[in-house]
């Protein structure tokens, strides 16, 4: 698709790089992306792509390509190693059903080179589970809160901890909460003060927002 | 209005007495029921009945009743003595604001003849206030949860007991938890098994399911 | 997964087993989940397990599994004798669609020892087919009462008994009573005081709620 | 308001006389609908006209109207003789508070020379008050039935009779019944086939429906 | 399905025959219903019968069906003569996307001996095709209206006849029309005084409601 | 308010003049607003005025302020001559109720400079009343059609001509249709091709949209 | 399906020719629509019309369609050269995703003789991508802007231009932007006066409103 | 209310101090607080209190107390001196009507000692209104935007700035942006990624979410 036009140059106007929601893209318009990105040697993110869209990429697209399909997202280009991530986010998940959208966040910080350590199945049904983990919710400079169902994770963690949350309300769930529509709603109608929301399943533009909240920290001093 | 028709049978019939719900009535209407059961000689619980109406009512009525502004009820006859209440049931309520609605239901349960201790001021967003009580959340038979906003009290509460939760959405809340919508939803598709619902700021029937609920208690062991 | 907890400890803290929620999980997923219990030699309980989900379990938790296909749920290890079942409660279903949620609940039930007889194809439209019913509605302590489209067999119900109603709306209808809407509706809204409800088809919850109030018959009087 | 075309001609065409529904409209315009109806010597059924919008009336007008508050209903012009009415409605209200709404259906039925009949307060959380009058309802030709809330009245009338039922849903209800939306849904929604439905608080509506319907019995037979 | 329970009385009760909604039954339970049907005798209307529904039916089934896949019905058992129907009936539909549910309608009417003439695709945006048939239209008994998108058909229609106009919704429609919505909203909001309604697609429900009322003219006169 | 920053230029850069929505605007500011006006010698229309916020305008504001309080507009300056305004336009609304919104538009198009004929009360259940304007309706180069309720009105008139039309919803209605949302989807869902719509009671927009097409009649031939 | 009545007059009546919405008609029911244009010796353009449609198209049909699967239309009959063509619109689109939308609209207008320039890409994230096309922007007399998500790029571009703007939001989104529902209400509600809609995904009804609009400057002067 | 627990310890666990939401809380209650407040030496944040609130305070309050009317928040106790305030945070806002939303922000960073300097009237229907601003916005740490109606400005600002961006939708706005859901559905949507939102109204929520950012700014380089 030659109509498309990369916006390089936003990563040094908006400090996060260009990446490729693959929803209702073609086969077509996805290879000729990456292309294009091979081409001008760049890394490139692409989120929300589905197995059959994988397998429809040409081959010297998919030898670049590190894809993880429990977060259907897919990176082009090297990763940094590890050990040379930059700390201070958490991804805390509800249930193991909030792992593809907790892995998009965690996908999307390591990408910028950022480090997601995990902390899953911590729902408040039982909260000795999430209170196990007291010490590392308190240690995180940002927090990302997956929960589908009631969300009630959100406003019990944000009630523990000084940093900023950011709610990523998931999909999971049936119902009043199908959809992710009563846990997105728990999230903005939080009791606990300065709660922040991305859109359901939105776990890309919950890292997106992380990274430029620790990009603060090394900024000068006010 | 003489097309009324009471329920006298009711209480024989399904456990619980006749209540009057003043909404949508005229001022005639309730004084014409009201000395139905002064005539009657029956006890009487009105609900949602506002000063103005409390004002309309004729003289032998105001005699015999017993207003509570916050919950907006009247008990019309006498009320059982206080230590002769039958106890096991909690109302818990997040916030000051759901005070209105939590008295609803406490008011509807001492009308009948239960105790109905009120826990108030201990949202989520501080989990130690909880958690303060957890020896009375324990010790109930039955608990009605009160909340409005994003309802996360009806996930944790159930969480910590054994006995049966009655979420009580409130009306709490402005935005996408205006009119109790986010409350309701949160109760419904609460991650912790067993809660149940009842409508939003319907504080007397929440008191009812609790009362046939207790009444299990009385029943010959199977 | 091993970023799956399991809490053996609720059945203690909250009265009824840990069961587990197939939707949005991996067969790999519910493989691990299934072995945990294996050798933990736990039971458990499945619900929303497709047929597809079925086949893909290894062959060892497969020879342990009782499923039915009706309702989508799975039990892993010993059912007791139908004779040992505690009595007490009862499932009414509408009409014939409503089958799966409906033995969703008594399968729920029979997992935790409780018998569950099931009265199917009663809907308000044919009154007397409820009615032939009078004798072992008015008997059970706690009755589920599943209903889709437009729910009115939620209040028939609840005026006809004494023991406490747990509506359990289906999602059996179509135009404004899709995905059970009309029917979630009908049962908060209910004219009959002291219907509870739960979300749309959540037969699991519907009968741990059910169970949880049959408890209070085993506790000393007050 | 000059710019008011009346439809004298609509009675001859569709069968039922105009009416004039008075929300919306300024005090000048309803006086000078109403002074060109006197003019043009013509009867004339004011609906949902405010007290206030009563008392702002010019004399002339006020002294040839029957106004009731209410149904908010008022009529410009004679009534015919009780005695001289045509019979086969029936207006059935679950509750005192739906009275405004089936007050307004039976009084268009009343300006169209049409007998209407009220039953009141036979909700279904008590069937007994409606099966006293199994007679009445089942001698009629059409029913409006009228109720709010959870509206499973409607369900339940066309389960017992041969005639069509034509639900009128009314704005009574608080949460998610609020302004009447829970109660419309079990219209549309209900098992029971056949029941035909009209919009929310629409008392004028379903009258000039039940009229059309009556009609048909004087039409030559097939 | 052993717990079905025909109610064969339903036509002496209510005027009308049992039918069967096939959406959300298994094979089985279709099955076992049509075998009843056929043990007893009875004539048997199937709704919302998918193609793959019908192969799965046992032979002795399948050689007593008249299955039409347009309207998804199938009749099980004669059906009366074309010429030996009863008239006063009329289907109009705005589209040829909305002849499914018109066919299930006219399929309704008939199987109860009432013949059903179809008007198609005569939609308000050229209003001239639907003033060709004004004849026909002012010379039924009863309308049954179809319509999708924003629903215009069912006003104008209305302002156009005499008789009883029955508006059925049909889901053609994207955007905000999607599934009936804005066509469901436009009947019950009509200008037109006197329009009734459906459920979205229901053209069972509107046929079954057309033959209740065309029954009025069989009464003798009041 | 110093903080409001007038637009002076928006009319050399769009075609239309700033205009001043004075709903959630305190006194103070519109005052303020009103005197930047005046100082800079500008016309201004200010819509959404409400006859408390005219009275509470300065003495100077006032004696320059044409007020009209069916439309609750305000133009501040001279308006042009009646027989120098430029035609082609046409507000067509459905019912006196509309007036307000179908007067906003005529007013807007005035303060521009163009001719706002308006044509009332013509609704589609009386089809007729529409049909004798039909000679002003083709000639119009550009419709604003204003109707609330079921807005069947949008559809019948863009079938009628070859002009745009702009579907000007109202708030008119009360049930499904109330606050406008039955007739904004009839407007969008319209069959009719080319049906354009803006906001629900955007009476404003309505005339600036349609400004800007009449101005097409301006530029050079293509 | 002999019912379709083809309005072959609608061109001369309403300025733009008849077009055939495939959604929801069987493949019999196109194969004849197609035949009859054929016989009839007119050009056809069909919409929505999906792949497996297509092939369902008798031979003779089939030779003589243009079929674009990005636009999912099809053009029956000859297109006029691209240099014949009229110009003075202009579709932009928001992202690719957007494009099938995009396209329906422009296809609709080459179909009729009107040029079809597109601007793709051009999000409001990144505003100089729009920027650098402001003078292609402000050349056009009439715009179609495309955009799903939250469509903040309707208002962006009106308040850039001159000329009328048709918002056609597109399904593109998730979570709160799911099938366009956000993008509509952005386009509905935008702050920049004189933007216009059309229903979600409508590219037809967009383009056909365009050809509208530009015929005025066709007309003679007023 | 002796009911109410202060939360003193809330500064130091979550690091902002407690306010007050005086919406649904008795002149009583509110009272009662700030005497609380009064005799434990601290300083109290109120919010939503209405000036017929402020008038039933008692005089020992009232003389301690900074209320601003336009925001409707009070201040308990001392402000810090206006050059000791820290900076970094920014409040853009699109329109005056915006202001109460805007200044309630303001006001709870000045309550916690930070400066928040506002930007106002910058819609994106006239962009060089924004553009002026370029250099504050780039300048800023962290920005909340209030913007109602279609919200388009929070996708505008956050394409234009590195710094995260919290979208703070208000209600302003009528027909679909009524109650502000369009512009929180475009907060959400937004294709600028990185964008967090809080509900509808709740500046105080934004400005605690931006000191927690802030803070981070605090803590020791990772």
């Amino acid at each position: 698709m030659s109509n498309f036009q990369f916006d390089w140059e936003r990563e040094s106007r908006t400090g996060t790089a260009e990446a490729v929601l693959c929803v209702g893209k073609t086969d077509e318009q996805i290879a000729a992306i990456a292309n294009l990105a091979i081409r001008d040697d760049r890394r490139l993110l692409l989120t929300r792509l589905r197995p059959g869209q994988v397998k429809a990429l040409p081959a010297p697209v998919l030898t670049r390509l590190d894809y993880d399909p429990i977060s259907s997202t897919a990176i082009l280009g090297a990763l940094a190693p590890e050990d040379s991530l930059t700390g201070g986010a958490l991804v805390v998940a509800a249930g193991t059903a909030d792992l593809s959208v907790a892995k998009e966040a965690a996908r999307t910080l390591a990408f910028h080179g950022y480090a997601a350590p995990l902390i899953v199945d911590v729902g408040v049904a039982g909260l000795w589970r999430l209170m196990a983990h007291l010490g590392a919710l308190r240690a995180a400079r940002v927090l990302i809160v997956v929960a589908g169902m009631e969300g009630a994770l959100f406003s019990v963690v944000a009630g523990l901890v000084e940093a900023p949350v950011i709610a990523l309300p998931s999909s999971v769930g049936y119902g009043v909460s199908a959809k992710g529509r009563a846990a997105l709603s728990s999230a903005l109608a939080s009791c606990a003060p300065g709660v922040l929301t991305v859109n359901i399943d939105n776990g890309f533009g919950a890292a997106v927002a992380a990274i430029k909240i620790l990009r603060i920290g090394t900024l000068p001093k006010l």
